[in-house]
């Protein structure tokens, strides 16, 4: 007998992520010295609160020893995010039910794994964060896409749920919403936590986006529930993307579970970064000024890319995404964004990250950068369309 | 009908770390004014190196945006890791089987998701760190305790595993080992691996002791094997606990893998930490006077504990613990820990967190703190148990 292979997990064979390879690629035409656009990351170009970086600095000063945190975050840290709850929403939040955690990707986690077993399912939107279903496989919970594209008015189609023959444990929403940019009224907030009462659906709320809107300002969930599971972090409106914090707020129930499996999964957060993150709470006027930058970069935009370009955009309310319909133009985005990075320089992301079935049709284009970088994106773009319908024509 | 339930995970009732419930109560001891020595903590008193400090203070004055690393680490810090493998044990460990994580935790969570299935067993040596057992059982592997007790000469037995019905799919082994700082020699890390090899056992090394050695040092698995997962971090012999930078040297065909489930577990470990912690490396000089003072502390535990204490200890070659064996005293770990607490202000972890067959026999003691804590922690120790023994008499 043949000695037994060692093995690759299944759960491991994820679907690349197309934003990824477009990096690489800019990166390598970058290193060859051409000039590239990036509009293809998710992330702010500017740095952490002026107030936060000289905290850090302050603490490096003291020479003291950081160890571990407690598993669920600094205490000071944990009120500050919990006082930021009735700043912001006028909601309170006992310290309790905070927990900081390394980014928003390992909250994901931990409400996976605290609030369903193997076997389960959680309904995503579609399109959507691949993160999501990509660690759900990863822990054994089962995906199920539940539409949310233009045919759904872009958002989470729940009437097409309640026809379905099981359903799921869990449910995500994510306002404003990555990759459109589409935020739930308040309103249909307080249905979606209503549905999810009547019908022992768990609600995991994406609002990592919150502070980034508009034309009217995202509700949280935690205005309608006590029972959902809410997510956000440091790394969009406080432009902290590389310092890894994040945090969810839990029913009182799973504080207990979170916790332990916090002790096991990453033991605590870094602990010089939550201490400096504490101030970023307090950096309103420095982040506005950010959100003025997104909101003219989003103008930019809107008004200067061709109508075959962004014709059937979803509606762009938040987060710093124009999720752009391109079947005038081409149905294989992967093909067109890799000809649009080949031609112009302007890297961006295939709507297939977002949506496996209907992705093809679709760019997302990150306004996260600088106003000049916009501009000339927006100008190559447009230049680079005019071409190939004129080609095409 | 009743609405479905909300639930909580089955996978997320772990047993509660009695270490944590140990360090509550000797927090809330402290707190009403008494003085408690802390040799429940398995983490080094001393601040990072200085010139990680002043690194990072550095890397803030720039003012620059600190985006998402890379999942796998940021280059100049791989590549920075696998020289750490030229320098210290002569092995080429080529840059692209280097992955920086969050601390060793998440290389844990990481290789047991890429390297197995749900379903899959992985043999634990038993005492070893509970989280180990815990992660799996989040991730649908099931722990095998495999017996590493006094026994079996403080080694994993693999003799044992030989007669078991079913050869586990994957074995970790720890040298030096928590909690009894057992030091695997070379000689027998060789035929570990060659054990895993002929059986296509997927062996993970935690290596994260490495550097705190008292007789000879510890070699790495690397060194007769490419198929093995080695997890090492900064945060014990480098110092640098709470700045949640670890890193794991993947098997070729596992690096793909495991980029595409990091960057859905944690996207990458936080980028300035990573940045300044390239220093670490070069800072021996500071590092090695750490470990004379492990050396010194050990000595003082050593000479100074009395024997019905230490009597069957197991050997503290390596890491900053002394696994006591207290049966004379106790046969209840628990609540001696408690007593000891109590009357001394001696805060031990007991031996239940790591083994739960044996460990109501044990206790450990670290001794990572001040040489003045441990001076004193011995001398109280010493006599509560001849208190102890006067009283039994």
């Amino acid at each position: 007998m043949l000695p037994r292979k060692l093995k690759i997990a299944q759960r491991s064979h994820l679907p690349p992520f197309m934003a990824m390879e477009v990096m690489a690629k800019a990166a390598a035409m970058e290193q060859a010295g051409q000039d590239i656009l990036h509009l293809e990351i998710g992330q702010p170009s500017s740095s952490a609160p002026k107030s936060v970086m000289a905290g850090m600095s302050s603490i490096m000063a003291e020479q003291r020893n950081h160890g571990y945190a407690v598993a669920l975050g600094l205490p000071e840290l944990r009120e500050r995010i919990a006082r930021h709850y009735q700043d912001w929403y006028d909601v309170d939040v006992p310290v309790d039910r905070v927990a900081v955690t390394v980014g928003s990707s390992t909250a994901f986690a931990l409400s996976f794994m605290a609030a369903f077993d193997e076997g389960d399912q959680i309904a995503l939107p579609n399109p959507g964060y691949p993160a999501y279903r990509n660690l759900m496989l990863g822990m054994g919970v089962e995906p199920v896409m539940l539409p949310a594209g233009v045919d759904d008015g872009w958002m989470p189609n729940l009437k097409q749920m309640e026809r379905w023959d099981r359903l799921p444990e869990g449910l995500i929403i994510a306002s404003p919403h990555n990759p459109t940019g589409v935020i739930i009224a308040a309103d249909e907030l307080r249905e979606i936590t209503a549905f999810c009462r009547a019908n022992g659906v768990r609600l995991i709320s994406d609002e990592i986006y919150h502070g980034l809107s508009y034309q009217t300002r995202a509700e949280t969930a935690l205005k309608f529930t006590d029972d959902a599971i809410v997510v956000n972090s440091l790394s969009k409106y406080f432009s902290m993307t590389g310092w890894r914090i994040g945090w969810m707020i839990m029913p009182d129930e799973l504080a207990a579970p979170v916790e332990r499996l916090a002790q096991n999964l990453y033991i605590s957060a870094p602990t010089p970064n939550q201490r400096a993150a504490i101030a970023a709470f307090d950096c309103a006027e420095e982040l506005d000024l950010h959100c003025e930058r997104y909101a003219h970069n989003r103008e930019i935009l809107l008004n200067t890319l061709p109508s075959a370009f962004i014709g059937n955009a979803a509606p762009c309310d938040g987060a710093f995404y124009l999720y752009c319909d391109i079947s005038a133009l081409s149905d294989d985005s992967i093909a067109f964004a890799a000809d649009l990075l080949e031609a112009t320089g302007v890297a961006t992301t295939p709507g297939v990250d977002f949506d496996q079935e209907n992705g093809h049709r679709y760019l997302r284009l990150s306004f996260a950068g600088a106003t000049e970088v916009i501009e000339e994106a927006a100008s190559r773009i447009s230049d680079f369309v005019a071409k190939r319908l004129s080609n095409a024509a």
